[in-house]
């Protein structure tokens, strides 16, 4: 029988999301699995198993399933590995060898795994706005600051499979903000929804500016995009500012790779009516003469339900 | 009859250096011709293409070249061009079809050109201290920062054929230094040899410092150097500063593509004594944990004469 699916899983902290995906990116069936009660990864891989069981059963395709593609954090795409993830208890402390335990429990299915930026990159080079491009960048604005780089059509995964880890490249050179992984002044640090929350927590702490945020509660960069939805000024300009930043750090991408583009994706990049226009600016303002008004600033299309399970069932075409 | 032997040019400012070079890097013969006294490109390649074929005479392989491989700054891999290239008076205000010019003036022998930091990475692959390498980021520390980049054993090129601009990447964020592109807080106005140079001059206007640069006369880096031998506490000082920024920056590169190593080349590479140690700290004190000690980082052994003809040369095999 042709083996025309593939099978996308994409691992968070919280829950899995499963898809059987056919070659246009429909998704045929999709699942999500509670994935934080064990921190046994033996577990966690028995009931995504027979998480991907049930689902090929449900989407009619036994036999027909090509490969399953995994999106994790810290997925090495070399090693099938996830390791020393800190949102995953069940990979926290060591170094997990998933794609070969998941291969084994679904009866030798051949699985590919990379982590969740880099699976976003294909999933956008393969369905999404990136289609047909062979030089770009994606960056995720989640929690965090992640990316995927393709060179040639081809994600680039470097030396030891970790390359790509853009969102820790320094934005802020003197007295940067203290970053997650114990760094400072990383992009991550300024550009995430965590980043955006916590520059205008800091805003509102220095001035007397009124803001409609003053009334929030514990502010989440969600809260910051409604109010400058509702037209509030300060929280307007948090967004100006997380677009220079980002902007700035990437125009330096762009002396790297030289890009046709670079794509946007995750939570934040929904604010992309606040973000593009200080974004573009700030990438035009600070690369070389060359390069000026011509890397494209592109936000995903992507249905971000489907999203995830999308660019991790990608890498199944591969296999 | 077999074509076993290569033609490397290396384009300068001032003069291009050419030789005929065998498939291990052994340059049998070679020249150096004066290139800066004319405005017009026909007239420089016609001297080239004349320079050619007598050193190809000169080394006793007529009808057994390959082809030729020529380093320029501004060169264009893909076009073959040489663009808006401010030291090349003939090559200064427009876009010289170079490869495809030579080419005909050389009766047909085929031309492949990049730039002259790409040249030397493709050297130091073909024949140097990164052979075998599949994943590598050379830094070329000479008047200006140049770079080349290797991504799975292949030049990066991008999607205009100009990827690796590493030199104006942003080094120093704010209140940077004016850099010659006209933009600020560029690596190349901290770690070229006219970086070097400045940071001593600033450095002994700053201060009351006894130095024995100041007996010195328009500081070169050169001077700066050969003060460092002499113990001088200053010029040591420069060069600590010097490589805490260089390494600073190659943290950065490091998170991009995760190479396996990283290779200095070039005039102010001589300075391995003064510049490893601090170099090497500041790359391994800025990046993320998992790279931490695990970047070589390397200076190129070719020897420095042979260098840039063995570097454009290697192109030629590709061919």
């Amino acid at each position: 029988m042709a083996k025309d699916y593939v099978v996308g899983i994409d691992i968070g902290g919280q829950s899995c999301k499963l898809g059987v995906v056919d070659a246009r990116g429909e998704v045929l069936a999709q699942s999500v699995i509670k994935a934080n009660a064990s921190t046994d990864a033996q577990v966690i891989v028995n009931e995504l198993a027979a998480g991907v069981k049930e689902l090929i059963v449900k989407s009619g395709k036994q036999g027909q399933i090509r490969g399953i593609g995994v999106g994790a954090p810290n997925g090495n795409y070399y090693t099938g590995s996830i390791a020393f993830a800190p949102n995953l208890p069940w990979a926290a402390h060591g170094e997990i060898h998933f794609a070969q335990m998941l291969s084994k429990a679904c009866g030798d299915i051949p699985v590919s795994l990379t982590n969740d930026a880099n699976a976003a990159a294909v999933g956008e080079m393969t369905y999404g706005v990136a289609k047909g491009m062979k030089h770009f960048i994606m960056i995720t604005l989640g929690t965090g600051v992640g990316s995927g780089i393709v060179i040639d059509g081809k994600v680039l995964y470097g030396s030891d499979g970790f390359a790509g880890e853009l969102g820790h490249t320094r934005a802020v050179r003197h007295n940067g903000r203290l970053c997650n992984c114990g760094r400072s002044g990383c992009l991550e640090a300024y550009c995430s929804a965590i980043g955006v929350a916590r520059t205008a927590r800091e805003w509102l702490e220095a001035t007397e500016e009124p803001s409609l945020l003053r009334d929030v509660q514990e502010i989440t960069s969600k809260d910051v995009f409604e109010a400058a939805v509702q037209g509030d000024a300060l929280a307007k300009r948090v967004f100006d500012f997380t677009g220079r930043i980002l902007g700035e750090s990437l125009a330096d991408f762009v002396h790297f790779s030289a890009p046709e583009a670079i794509v946007l994706f995750g939570g934040l990049a929904r604010a992309k009516e606040f973000l593009y226009e200080p974004t573009l600016k700030a990438l035009n303002d600070n690369v070389l003469p060359l390069w000026r008004g011509k890397v494209k600033l592109l936000f995903s299309q992507l249905k971000e339900s489907d999203a995830a399970i999308l660019g991790a069932s990608a890498l199944a075409w591969e296999l």
